[in-house]
């Protein structure tokens, strides 16, 4: 194995050594902008007299880019006016989009209670084939005609690669769901997708597993990652997920990235999503995405953890008071240091 | 399977009863102040007949005493002048008490710092019999002394039905730990003590049988019981354990009992402590249970996620402004209907 | 919500309802054959008139093609001359293809040692970008020449959407690895693809999970699934993952699928798969799935869990006699009934 | 700390040492037949110059007594005329002794098909304090009797420290249940009781921490210990428990004490014992316990998990076949190495 330095080239001589190193033998990755990772036992001098290569090291790196560094601030991830990473950002919305009077409602509702971001599924990920799978396109175009009329920004599921593109199209920020969370060929595409991705954390996958899918992206091109805690799974049967609070300190410690929780999905559960949502913010979460419906008893999908637009303004101003007074704490608790 | 209830009795004239039903034919198990339940085929006429016997019906309870019924408030748990479920409550000290010295060292601090009660451990459950057990009575004395000097109440763990009234003599509040949340002898002599009890819950354990645990207290006539949230066990490699943090308002929904967190166990971390702490506070838990030590480097046992005095100190007002704000939010949103 | 049911139709006049359905203001998705699940509200009188339509329900179906019913046999599956569900099924191979010379080598190995199916990967999913992610389409034409050369049907991991032509083109069975396991456009294009298809469970996934995921493959006219446990995520931290093999007998209790085991991811741990091996087989499972190199020390994926040929070879008779012994003792426990 | 080692002595003059070492101001905890560790900051010059002491050496010893040591054999464990540690040892029996007749009826049956110890509750831990939680010192004296009547060592959990020299009275084994596996002071009593133990891993504990709980009965002298698998708490939610049955080749290559399974309780349902049961023997178990009861229906304890005396019979015989065939195979896959 071998890493590959390359000097600084447009993309057609990139494409050329990336060529250049198969012809070689290799099997080659992308390892970053400039540079590639080499499996097999390829012809290493004859890429070694190449122009454009500086060097090859006999080593692969290891997860790099989504780390924090020594002394690192939280990186700032912009979404339209919207920037992740410093104050408290709130991203609000219904689990699916079911019609588009529907859908214009609640947008409305929840930019007057101090929403940021509008949510909204138009592909749904579903345990059974006959439930609601979304909307599909017609759902994209929904959320776009919210976006023109209160002016929110829109975040939205992707779960093909092949739909990346039209996603990517209407929306203003990427999902990559708990399922997909190691969908590698899904997390390449959004990579290079040009928009900003929010990752959300699978039911059973660690810290480092996330952390090396936020990789995935940033070795694309794409810095602009957003993480999401949602739960994980755990012997609890009390509430679907158990909500991992203390993964936002650690993962904040480990990555400048920044940090957001969904209390809807983890706690599948209203009445258990104001406290939750009070506790990410005192947890140092940069902020919180939460299902708002009008009438949550009619919901296509996951209507019983979906807040009452009330319950939801209620809710914003305590957030940010209280994300205000834990301020520095998570900053200060963990610093940059790694948690070993 | 039967509940028999008797008449409102004086201690001799219900061990009367109880032997009756002994010699009737039945095993015996105390279901409260006026009742007994009765397995086996004994001959239940023969009670019926006695005059104390209220009546004898064909079932046996589910467990009530520990819960919540609709509408009604949470329970105050007095400790010295400390009252539990009211205002937000903060227990502090070492994991162990190991000199007298430096425990009244921690005990001024904590409470100059505005800790309501004094932890410390002179019964200590270890993974290795070659670690630390304790001081045992040497570190019960010293508790007492530390009460006595800073007027702190002393919360401390009982780990054995023998040492229930060495330790009750010595302690203002007994600790059942998490290994021993499903140790029924001990809950019994603990139930019987006449001290409160502080039950934190088994790391595998779910809710349910924590609220189990509380009626073992309860049914023998204990009615000061206070629940601790204290960390699971999941996959999760990166801390100790997983501070299910939802739990503490599901545990309130269904229980009447105050609920406290210990991110200090959770965590097994320092510099997690505080953001774990708030994000307790914001949940709606009536208080924390918190390790401070002032050479955490040199402690005896679980240095590593001892808080400094001056950590602590910087924390306490930041964890009940939160508390002050979440306020409602907990009770608003669980109310007293059970989460189903 | 509706269900649609319609006349026995060839592909075109399928196609001609399903506009229809869309023209009447519905969300269209496939339920089987002959039915579709409408949503939304749309013109129900115009479908009905439709000699094409034979009634419209009101309701949309459970999972119910995977589910095992009454009195009914384990699905028999063929992959070339092999055939799950009868007898015990050998699946052996290296993790990752790595070179054409290794791979041949392997797969005459494990053939004279008793395997029916060779398996290795060609595109493989790792936490970290900069591991080895396969030969891909090369590894592929390997995966064929080693099928030629020995006989022996090829089973290989498919991750993206857009290779699930060229890879069903190359291999005689698709796996759906455990990352993907709830990864739905790819299981619908798996569930067209016309190849018989391996379905592992992800490791935070439930039982019932995993057969709704198999219904996804089902629903789409595909018949031929094998399922396969893998291991779990719990707190366990000695291993990689905790073998669920109480998992096998659930499965087959409540689906008719075939139910193979993969000790080697469970454990990644070569010197704990045999005896898992045993165990799996004595749980009833219809076969393995076992990772097998020539030089372990240096495979580019996995060593450490891969059995050497020889100890392969040791293991594959003791499998088949314990299988054997085992024989009908799970279908004798579990019945056709469902665990509730 | 530090480790006193002492001459070989008799109790008396042991007990002199001790007291010497409180007096040179140290806390003294048992670490062996002729060694203390010394915790706090006493005189150790003092105990240096005693002649009882052989040398105080500046560390603790790790746990070593419960490990098994390179090129060791399994203990062998002695319960009457039963040896577990060689062949596949079957302990059956009722969940809890409810009455004599029913229990002697059990234990013929058990006996005649093949089991080796009868095993019967007579101290029950229960969730809730209103279900029956055993005949106590009754329930122990029929236990008593069905030793006498069959011949059969008898094996029942003890679950009070107060309650250890009447249970070892009348046992032959004394169970360390699941509850109380880390119950330390339960275990220091048991350690001193002279007869053999059977410790149950706790459900959420750690093979570590199981490992840590053994050596606690082994520094106090009592060298017959058998280790039980009984399932561990997991996000599952189809059985009970999860049966971890790679802890079985884990534990032995870890101790040297025998490992057996208890599918019962793992799975709390009788139609997925038998499977788990020769799973167990599969995984190199050195045996099996098994809730057997004539009438599970009426059972007053765990009745759906327990296994008819017909389906008891007929497995005694397959499970012991399959432990023959997997002979070896346990031992040469872990050796004596620790997992690392």
């Amino acid at each position: 194995m071998h890493l590959l330095h390359q000097t600084d080239l447009p993309g057609k001589r990139r494409d050329r050594i990336l060529e250049a190193a198969r012809e070689a033998g290799f099997t080659v990755q992308t390892a970053g902008p400039d540079s590639f990772v080499l499996f097999g036992d390829g012809d290493r001098s004859a890429l070694e007299a190449l122009p454009e290569v500086v060097r090859i090291d006999d080593e692969i790196p290891p997860i790099h880019l989504a780390r924090r560094e020594e002394g690192a601030e939280t990186s700032r991830v912009r979404v339209g006016e919207v920037e992740f990473g410093t104050g408290f950002t709130v991203i609000a919305g219904p689990c699916a989009v079911e019609d588009e009077t529907r859908l214009l409602g609640i947008a409305h509702c929840v930019k007057d209670a101090g929403a940021d971001l509008l949510r909204g599924g138009a592909f749904k990920p579903r345990t059974s084939p006959y439930s609601f799978r979304g909307l599909g396109v017609r759902g994209l175009e929904m959320l776009a005609r919210a976006r023109e009329e209160t002016g929110l920004p829109v975040v939205t599921e992707v779960m093909d690669t092949r739909d990346v593109a039209i996603v990517a199209e209407h929306a203003d920020m990427l999902q990559i769901g708990s399922r997909n969370m190691q969908n590698f060929s899904l997390l390449v595409e959004a990579g290079r997708s040009g928009r900003p991705v929010l990752l959300k954390r699978g039911m059973g996958s660690t810290i480092e597993e996330m952390i090396g899918a936020a990789e995935y992206l940033l070795v694309e091109g794409n810095a602009d990652v957003v993480l999401c805690e949602r739960g994980i799974r755990t012997f609890n049967e009390e509430l679907r997920n158990t909500l991992d609070l203390a993964a936002i300190p650690v993962l904040k410690g480990r990555s400048h990235l920044p940090v957001i929780a969904d209390p809807s999905h983890a706690t599948g559960a209203a009445e258990m999503v104001p406290s939750m949502a009070l506790a990410a913010a005192a947890a140092g979460a940069d902020g919180v995405m939460l299902e708002v419906h009008d009438a949550p008893g009619h919901a296509l999908s996951d209507g019983p953890q979906a807040l009452s637009p009330a319950g939801f303004a209620g809710l914003v101003g305590k957030m940010r008071k209280i994300a205000a007074i834990a301020g520095g704490t998570g900053q200060l608790a963990v610093g940059n240091k790694e948690i070993s």
